[in-house]
């Protein structure tokens, strides 16, 4: 079975690559903004071979073609790209090259290779240009081979934007960049440039639409000692954001406008002075650049460079100033307003998935199980959802997966493409939504009926590693590669492991992951990592994915917070977000330790009394049975 | 309480400072070779100020001075600097600075700093540069005060080295020899500078007797394509040794004439003609250098420039391969030669551990123990070790350490100056050997009579922790760091820290501390992280240590090994080599988890399987008794 339709795409696009004299084309999965997820416009790489995952890097050679993915994939990608003649390649896996590798062992010497350099960030090319340093490979970063080939590629989107409240944020936006200042002069940096959409919202308290179920406009951000200023496009700027920004002092300029406005040698000589002015010990007859070369495009750091030279001011690496984004970290740890708000948000939600669980186990009950699909049930899911109060999205696509379906991580149910339910094994559904109150996150694995052994015993070793995780005490200092065995222990002591990390941040009405910091045990170059900070959000989801036979996920959001400070120093612990009963009918008391058995109970206690008054009489009185001691 | 010995010391110091016009002094704890435990001839920071710990930097100003030194000795330190004017700073505590940050904050600008530049490493005296870059510090390294003024200074150890048979190292010189020099030529070097004793004495199969408990001779090495160099004293050159060496090819150069032959441009010029010759795709006009920045004294590095400066090749950073030596790996990972050794010396050893506790438990059951001192036990302890088989000596002062002294982590009790032991508390003692066959280490804590709740409840907590550890089932790629919680948890649940290191590698007839392994929640800068390797060697160490109360401390030595390898990855776990009951007496098991009763019950039945035929009839019935299931 040919995938003619890829092969004639990927068949156009070498023909336009040998006209232009590039052996290799790399697509990432990105846009100008280093997003995790795109906007349809961007989805070139989805348009050149059928992968339709979050994650994934194409390289097209004239002979042979290889897409790159993590383990959350594996199984979906190799079901996309059947019959596309693209390789797929398992990264993190033993043996399996990374990207650079393969191009270093594929290239000839002054070979050239291709890419949109407005979606590829400074550290991906640096790194590619030192990976194939001897093979002395020229970069072609100007061709976007979508422009023409992708005929009926969607527009770039653009919806209006609207601000949030400090009812909901928190903090204004002077006071966010009063903190950012601070940062730039401890730093030396007299200009900071910012690409990432999540960064930017939370700066200037703004939210927008361009991105699905993540409530960001696009734009670029620039803030020297004086002056901030948002790139946006004008047809989302409504009279309420115009008005907001002039009350804020935030200049708005044309989205488009940003490379041009980086080239102005004016802007750096204004902000060397401005810089100088503000802070006496960091003047300097130089103009020194904050960004973060892990989100930086390559192109945007080209007109910052350009800018600077023809400032006359010296330029270079070494008068950069090269590090994550402070605001990344401010927006991390949330803060008093946001917390209340999010913890309230979260019990909404958690009534909600309680109640989705309470209509499925009616069906269970009354043996119509297999009157739903998937999709029905991802319907059903999402319809209790928008009814919550502050309702803005879905935070992602609702993931509902049954059987073997489920051992794909991010399988995505078809209305017309989708599995039916059926009374025995598992359902797995993960989901979440974006809230004037924050944003959500929660998987629980369901039994539809009778169950094996092997999926008991799988399940319950997952909830041990999730109640072991949730249960942590650590010592402040801790990331969450410190942490990270606790969940993954008992499988690991059955030689089970899952191909994914454990946890990830969240942010507030921004994006279902987030940085700094995250729970992993091993990290690839340029990953962030950050110690865990009392207000951090992070999620506890560890699994079992048997390829071809069930899946099982069981994610708990969880809270940093104090624990106790004493001689010994200052610990820390979690308080988990989401409140929804775990299943017991998959819990096989024979692999539950006595410790975890306590840690349910009480989480079952906390989740009856606080989502119980949130429920119908009939709701109710299942949730009391499901999260009765055990 | 002044201690006016000290004080007079240092106010000869401080003299002799005014008149070279150095503003600060510092002392490191180190040799010309950055060993661990150092000979009394570089005891020079331990004459300056009192402390007598294994570890600590000593900073002398004109006003103040400054000793930092780790969570093992803070207890220790106190006492030690009692009267001497010498303030303590206690390493990674919050609020502490560092040595740089606290010269940073004192040092006028262009201020000078003095020290030793053969006892301070390469990276250290960058380190310190880069902080004090903006105070224009200038370093005095020339000038080593213990010259002149420690009158009675020790002489520079000298010993007889000795040849390890193959018998013992599993591995013949010439074979290392290939392995490093294809590591260097990976590596793009011509020539590999080593300064750390036991890295040259694993790669010449060589031992000696010049640092106590470390069988190591002092010596620096040299390895070329073509050459293989070792400067070593005169009289420590057996016979036996010269014969060895004229039949490796190993050459023998005198340990002082280590600087004049590293300025030597010839050596370089021959260098690179010899690398280039065997490796084409390497060859250079320059001749690079391969060593370790975290080891090479900033004297040795300055000669190397100086050479290949008056060889007329290009010098510089960026001509040499800054890396940890390829043979602190290779010795890291021991042989099936040296395993199979290994685990007969522990078998050995823990039986003589076992005959203690049994000679210690008859004193309990007699009510006699009040005739024994710290110091008398120790030397029971030490005298039954000194009857094992291929006996060579202590691998370090053995710690008997009686109630609250235990919290001291590296207490030392002197004949004259002890506790004496009674019949109620804890007794803690933590000793090895070095063998011809190994070395070894073990720490076991025992009650001599009723003990409290409190240290009831803190020895289970610490035994949990080291079965937990001991019990790990982990991924191929995973350093110490991310199993080490498995360690903490049950004190960290209860706001319980011990301020050191999980665990710690084991040298081969060599250090009782090796890198690059380890197992650490964080990490200093600088310091050696290395990913778990089957036929590594690790301690699992935690304890509990309460200020003037009392210390608890278990340690174990363990071996890493395969467990499975299959669709998820390859899982690695360990394996006990010491094999030394845990103290029923103490064990509350209230506080046991049934995971680490099945855990400690196989653990005991193996100890008393393979040490059993070792002991004689009464010891014999005493462990099987020690070792029934829990």
């Amino acid at each position: 079975m040919i995938n003619t339709i890829i092969r004639e795409r990927l068949e156009k696009l070498r023909r336009r690559m040998e006209s232009l004299g590039i052996d290799y084309y790399l697509i990432p999965t990105a846009d100008y903004h280093n997003s995790e997820y795109v906007a349809p416009y961007f989805q070139t790489r989805h348009y050149f071979c059928g992968f339709s995952g979050s994650n994934g890097t194409l390289v097209v050679g004239m002979e042979e073609a290889g897409l790159w993915t993590d383990g959350r994939y594996f199984i979906q990608a190799e079901k996309e790209l059947a019959g596309t003649g693209v390789d797929l390649y398992r990264e993190m896996e033993e043996g399996v090259p990374t990207v650079s590798e393969w191009l270093a062992d594929r290239m000839d010497e002054n070979g050239r290779l291709g890419f949109d350099g407005g979606c590829l960030n400074v550290r991906q090319v640096r790194n590619l240009k030192k990976k194939l340093a001897h093979k002395k490979v020229c970069f072609v970063s100007q061709y976007d081979p979508a422009e023409e080939i992708w005929t009926d590629r969607p527009a770039l989107p653009s919806h209006p934007a609207y601000v949030l409240g400090e009812e909901y944020s928190g903090e204004s936006t002077g006071s966010k960049l009063t903190r950012l200042r601070e940062k730039m002069s401890q730093a030396g940096a007299q200009v900071y440039v910012e690409s990432k959409l999540d960064n930017l919202m939370w700066l200037f308290n703004l939210r927008g639409a361009d991105v699905e179920c993540t409530p960001v406009a696009l734009a670029f951000g620039l803030v020297t000692m004086e002056r901030q200023i948002l790139f946006i496009q004008d047809s989302e700027v409504t009279g309420k954001v115009r008005a907001y920004a002039d009350s804020v002092g935030l200049e708005l300029q044309p989205y488009e406008s940003v490379t041009a406005f980086l080239e102005n040698p004016g802007l750096y000589r204004e902000a060397a002075a401005a810089g100088g002015a503000v802070e006496a010990d960091n003047a300097r007859t130089d103009c020194r650049v904050l960004f973060d070369p892990g989100n930086l495009s390559i192109r945007l750091w080209k007109a910052v460079t350009r800018g600077r030279e023809a400032a006359g001011i010296k330029a270079g690496t070494h008068y950069d100033i090269e590090k994550r984004s402070p605001v990344e970290d401010f927006k991390a740890a949330k803060n008093e307003t946001e917390l209340k708000n999010i913890r309230a948000a979260y019990r909404d939600d958690s009534a909600a998935v309680c109640r989705f669980l309470y209509w499925l186990h009616r069906h269970v009950e009354n043996g119509t199980v297999d009157s739903l699909t998937e999709y029905t049930a991802a319907q059903k899911m999402d319809s209790l959802r928008t009814e919550i109060k502050d309702f803005v999205d879905l935070s992602f696509g609702t993931i509902s997966a049954y059987g073997p379906n489920a051992a794909m991580m991010h399988y995505s149910a078809k209305k017309d493409d989708c599995a039916r339910l059926r009374p025995q094994g598992m359902l797995l559904v993960d989901c979440g939504g974006q809230y004037l109150r924050g944003t959500t996150d929660v998987t629980r694995t369901m039994a539809l009926g009778p169950v094996t052994e092997n999926m008991r015993r799988h399940y319950t070793l997952t909830a041990v590693g999730n109640l072991q995780l949730m249960d942590a005490v650590f010592l402040y200092g801790c990331t969450g590669r410190n942490v990270d065995i606790l969940a993954r222990q008992p499988l690991w002591s059955t030689f089970v492991d899952y191909k994914c990390g454990t946890g990830h941040g969240i942010g507030y009405l921004l994006g279902v992951h987030e940085g700094p910091q995250n729970i992993r045990w091993r990290f690839a170059e340029g990953m962030a990592e950050a110690v865990l900070e009392t207000g951090m959000i992070v999620s506890d989801e560890p699994g079992v994915y048997i390829e071809g036979e069930y899946g099982i996920r069981i994610e708990t959001i969880l809270e940093v917070v104090e624990a106790a400070k004493n001689g010994d120093g200052r610990f820390l612990r979690f308080s988990p977000l989401t409140l929804v009963p775990l299943d017991r009918a998959l819990i096989d008391p024979a692999f539950l330790t006595p410790q975890t058995r306590g840690v349910l109970n009480s989480y079952h206690a906390r989740v009856y009394a606080e989502i119980a008054p949130l429920l119908n009489e009939e709701e109710r009185r299942w949730l009391r049975t499901q999260t009765d001691p055990i």
